[in-house]
């Protein structure tokens, strides 16, 4: 499933290859988020445009709504949303301890209210397999226990060790050879925890291995501090995923050091609120700067916001014109997804140092 | 600029074919609008891919937001939308009389307010050419007086024969020759005033007429009545258009009697909405009749959104996500253009009087 095809002889950036029966991911790679089985506001064919091989299903929002028995009358979420391509879906843990509100936990699940309209539902590793089956997505989450930051050591080793028991579990029950289960390690900042859960799910050989917990309250540096203990303990031969980052930087940050796959909402989220990527930092549309500004946002972009002018695009979110948040997110996707190719192409020149260096450089310089 | 290609030989409609600097439209021809420069959700690949040939903006909502200067830094109205294909600009006249707050109208012209910000805006015929010139739009219209139906033989008749007067002077300061300028026929639902108002504006040699005054109020037969003493007595060899308009039906009922354009913000406006059109009537995808519905919209509907099922469609609206409108939209246009498309080849082998009645009966049978 996963060929590790260089590694960066300066630093731990890899370069990599995952094949799933729905196509092929070049990584280190960048996968939209379609939380309800769209990625917010782009129609397929842009999406496939932007350069994206990979997008993420929330299978707690999908399971809210439609719900499991939609999807699965009509034919699986690839069916349902018409997108050919690989899909990876959660397992809804995260969502749960960040959105729902939890009922009951103990160690044979969760019962929780819907965030939406308040009804009840419950979810263990075995349904949440049980449902990224129904789902059919190519790559499957275990469900974990995830717990903000700062917390105190003992919860955070608490949930870390019932997260392993609960990947086991998962692993038990997943017995779908097209579709991939990925464990998650867990244990907050603290080196020893993170290391003893990489360790126990190694030994259970999943077939890939996600770092969760983070971006959950910590800064930058303690994420960047947390990976540096972690991925040298993460098998070498399977794809590594760093779940729910982030911006330009923390990507780059997380390639630097050896991982493969990444996921966030802020291409889209941000997009839709008038904030656009370039190298020389995050261009505000709603400045009035804008206003009669006729560049384009990225004149090495090729993609349809960077057809037309700044003053263009501003007026469009001044107006209130669902076109603005549409281009932008385009934009945003299709920048991320090029920040992944010219990685990609530093990696195999052994060069990704120097590009995240320059990256780093004129990106700061730009604000 | 304008070839009447065939006059179908048992009824009304005509086969045309409209030549500006930005392309070619063939008619009859269904006009997307594009208020402030977007069609709402729809991006300029989408659009084209609906086979719209000219998009209309619109002169009032454009001089509110962004504004004359603004548009005229940009570039123009094609190189700010990035629309490449002809456009038609209306001359403000309909918005002012519907949608702004008058302050004061006389036969100079009319000082209103904005509806957006309550800010003071004056235009005269004069104005509205001299905007849409520096638009750079392919069809400009002329200032007209429009009022409400029903209303007083004398208030009509004195809004049309200002029309009249506000249509020369329009043509006097109208010198770009590669922007065509439409006159607009008034004179509510009265046969001899619209007669009168015809002939009048035919001796002034207009590249093209319209016929306006109509959907304010009155009732479908009261406008295809309307039309039956009035298209009669417009110029043959010229292109004609009925602003605003308008359903399916309307529009087959226009074509009948010899109309050549129409535009209308329902296909877009009625996709938000969930409501999509289809031969065998409309379909409102809120209905929970679709929930696992596994069928397209329209099985020989070749747009993304009849990739999808019903059952999808219903999901994104229910779900709130922009998706739902955005593939509506493009569904409805796609069906407009179809629409025409296939009113055009009925047209060349005189059958446009058999797809109407065959239309309007399944389009019935469907409610």
């Amino acid at each position: 499933m996963f060929t590790l095809l260089h590694c960066d002889n300066i630093c731990g950036a890899r370069r990599g290859r995952i094949v799933t029966l729905h196509g092929t991911i070049e990584t280190p790679a960048f996968m939209p988020v379609g939380t309800v089985g769209t990625v917010k506001g782009v129609e397929l064919s842009q999406l496939e445009s932007t350069g994206a091989e990979i997008i993420l299903g929330n299978t707690y929002h999908l399971s809210l709504r439609p719900g499991e028995d939609v999807i699965r009358e009509l034919g699986g979420l690839h069916k349902f949303t018409g997108w050919r391509k690989p899909i990876l879906t959660d397992s809804g843990g995260f969502q749960i301890f960040s959105l729902a509100r939890i009922m009951r936990i103990n160690e044979s699940g969760a019962i929780f209210r819907s965030h939406i309209d308040g009804s009840k539902f419950e979810l263990s590793p075995e349904r949440s397999i049980k449902i990224q089956e129904t789902f059919g997505s190519d790559i499957a989450m275990v469900l974990d226990h995830v717990v903000s930051l700062p917390n105190e050591r003992s919860v955070i080793e608490e949930a870390m060790l019932r997260s392993v028991r609960w990947a086991k579990r998962c692993k038990e029950v997943s017995d779908h050879s097209y579709q991939k289960l990925f464990a998650i390690v867990q244990g907050g900042l603290d080196p020893a925890l993170r290391r003893s859960c990489v360790e126990m799910l190694a030994e259970l050989d999943f077939a890939g291995y996600a770092v969760g917990g983070l971006s959950v309250g910590e800064t930058p540096e303690e994420m960047y501090e947390t990976l540096d203990f972690t991925t040298p303990f993460m098998p070498i031969e399977k794809p590594r995923y760093l779940m729910g980052v982030g911006t330009p930087i923390d990507i780059l940050n997380g390639i630097l050091r050896g991982i493969d796959l990444f996921d966030c909402v802020m291409p889209t989220r941000n997009g839709r609120n008038a904030l656009a990527f370039t190298d020389s930092g995050a261009v505000r549309l709603r400045n009035a700067k804008h206003k009669i500004n006729d560049q384009p946002l990225d004149e090495n972009c090729s993609c349809p916001a960077c057809k037309r002018s700044r003053g263009y695009l501003r007026h469009l979110f001044i107006a209130g014109e669902m076109l603005g948040p549409i281009l932008l997110a385009i934009h945003n996707l299709t920048y991320y997804q090029s920040l992944m190719s010219r990685s990609r192409a530093a990696i195999e020149q052994n060069k990704f140092k120097d590009f995240y260096k320059e990256y780093i450089e004129k990106f700061k310089a730009g604000h």
